[in-house]
């Protein structure tokens, strides 16, 4: 099954280093005649820390000990093995694949996974385990954002080892796909990042050529953006040196959006590196809904509940998050990114999105 | 606000000119001192008649009349008036736009929606009145699909002009957006489509080279196909002449998705040319849930209803659709894609991919 061993530069090597390392322990326990164990930090929620010095949620030093020598822990620590045998593979055969795709091929080795919650669980303790995203053994999401800008690439996958890609010679945008996401950046004559929530947005900007006017790299996240997507932008922050600006609705989930770029996710406590510290909310904030007289709506009864979760997070505590949710509370309204259209289809380039520049420069 | 008029070559110029016709009539009704008024298809669910010979939901012969003469009728003709002048400026100016958009912009014209539901209306009704769909007058919805193969086309949107894509050179995929939508098929040599459903399904056929050892264009529908992504299907059927072959998930929805490709829906009856006739559902077919000893999930009530709404389809009345009804109403079961990786990960391109195309072209 292993062909070929050559892994991705941007991949780091010491991932499956880590795995063959953890497999020699196994082995040798069971050669020792000792029965396997390995310490895992723990996932629980009383181990969650809000860590404000590298503004990230991380594990603290609670570890469970995962050993064969109780009955218990056998199922899990037998299929912690399997995933860690499968996530070689991937690396070694440089094939990538997704979380159910996992479940799946688990069944033909007879792997006893009751759901694919439970595969998933697996994945997740292997991540726990090598401190490292699932994404760096080669386990993507299916959803695909997408990018254009001024940024050349080159690609690191098989069959296109030394290819490059103009991203301003794709209208459209390309997708942050693996070949994406592990691409080495080139050359890039960008001053900023702008990552937007919105598709219509997205096209706005790539219409209104917003990547050459502002030198911008443009990155359209679909939503909640993908981690691979998170992790695309914190090397464009970290390795280009760009500074980068979050364009979401204003409303509590868009605000929340941005958040988990800065800030990184409760839920992924357990790796670093997918958040990106620096990058700042630009809009739109509860306060454009009334500088820019746009047309709100009403929040609803979820709305309101989701205002007060968030009021409580730790995340949330400095400005502006601060200062937007007193403002939210205040008007009890919501606005979309759309909604500047009222002012025509170019407005948000040719208004607000300089005079937002302007103000967060000045801060 | 209109500066350039060179129109796409693949967009209809002819829709350009039907509004200019439409908003003639107006002006003229008016400066005669007459009512303006204008006749519609009518989209009522009685109007609405699944066409054998085309194999197509269609419009039927009854028509609504728009007359400003009653009062009750000058909202929504207003409204049409508006949407028709918006989209030629989309036209015009080489803008693309969203539904979303659409809605916020009139806000600027103190064009009176009461919601975006009211504002799709207005679209749907310009649709209906022009016989084309929206994406002719530069309205895209917001998902985009992806597509990898042996084809190299040409763009025709704004700043680029006669600029040439070879799909090969994307290693992710190309987005299925308003610019390759528009793109001119310069050459290729597939011999083939294949559509899936499912991403990872769509990655696996990349990394298994689906698209030299097939040369087989690959589209990924991510789910039920955008309308962009059916009619760009059909350009590949009807301009290159190739078959097509769509893969889904063994459920009823998995069927259905493949089924409005190959028919249209009923919602899209008021437009042609977003469906393709000669394409084929290759599979999960329930059988196959069978014959391939698939991990499969036991039906849910949903599932059950779905079955028992499309068995009283008109386009589920030939094989292959009527005998997987069946099939699947024996099982009460169904199963993923991604199932046959209980076989391991390339098992869908070496054994499943070679085994459905024999069993396709020999019937």
């Amino acid at each position: 099954m292993v062909t070929k061993t050559k892994t991705s530069p941007t991949q780091k090597p010491e991932v499956l280093q880590k795995i063959t390392k953890f497999a020699e322990t196994v082995v040798k326990s069971i050669e020792k005649g000792v029965f396997p164990e390995v310490a895992i930090p723990a996932r629980t929620t009383s181990n969650i820390e809000y860590n404000p010095s590298i503004r990230q949620y991380v594990l603290g030093d609670k570890k469970i000990l995962r050993t064969a020598r109780n009955i218990k822990h056998l199922r899990p620590l037998a299929q912690l093995c399997w995933m860690a045998m499968f996530a070689a593979q991937l690396i070694k055969t440089r094939k990538t694949s997704t979380l159910r795709d996992a479940f799946y091929n688990a069944l033909g080795y007879d792997v006893d996974f009751e759901d694919q919650q439970e595969s998933d669980e697996a994945v997740t303790e292997l991540e726990t385990l090598l401190g490292t995203v699932r994404e760096d053994f080669n386990i993507y999401p299916e959803e695909r954002s997408s990018v254009f800008g001024p940024l050349v690439i080159e690609y690191n996958v098989p069959g296109y080892e030394g290819r490059r890609l103009d991203l301003t010679t794709i209208p459209d945008g390309a997708m942050i796909g693996p070949a994406m996401t592990t691409a080495k950046f080139v050359k890039s004559s960008a001053k900023q990042v702008f990552v937007v929530e919105k598709g219509a947005i997205y096209q706005r900007f790539l219409e209104e050529n917003v990547p050459s006017k502002y030198k911008a790299i443009v990155v359209h996240t679909a939503g909640q953006a993908p981690r691979a997507t998170r992790k695309f932008v914190r090397r464009l922050n970290t390795e280009l040196g760009l500074p980068v600006y979050v364009f979401t609705d204003a409303d509590p989930w868009g605000m929340h959006i941005a958040s988990v770029i800065v800030f990184g996710s409760a839920l992924s406590a357990h790796v670093r590196e997918l958040n990106v510290p620096d990058a700042v909310w630009a809009g739109l904030w509860a306060s454009d809904i009334t500088e820019y007289k746009l047309p709100a709506m009403k929040f609803n009864e979820e709305d309101v509940r989701r205002v007060a979760e968030l009021e409580k997070d730790p995340r949330y505590v400095t400005d502006p998050w601060k200062r937007e949710i007193n403002n939210f509370k205040k008007l009890q309204k919501k606005a979309e990114l759309e909604a500047l259209s009222r002012y025509g289809l170019e407005y948000i380039v040719t208004d607000y999105l300089p005079e937002k520049l302007a103000e967060l420069t000045k801060r």
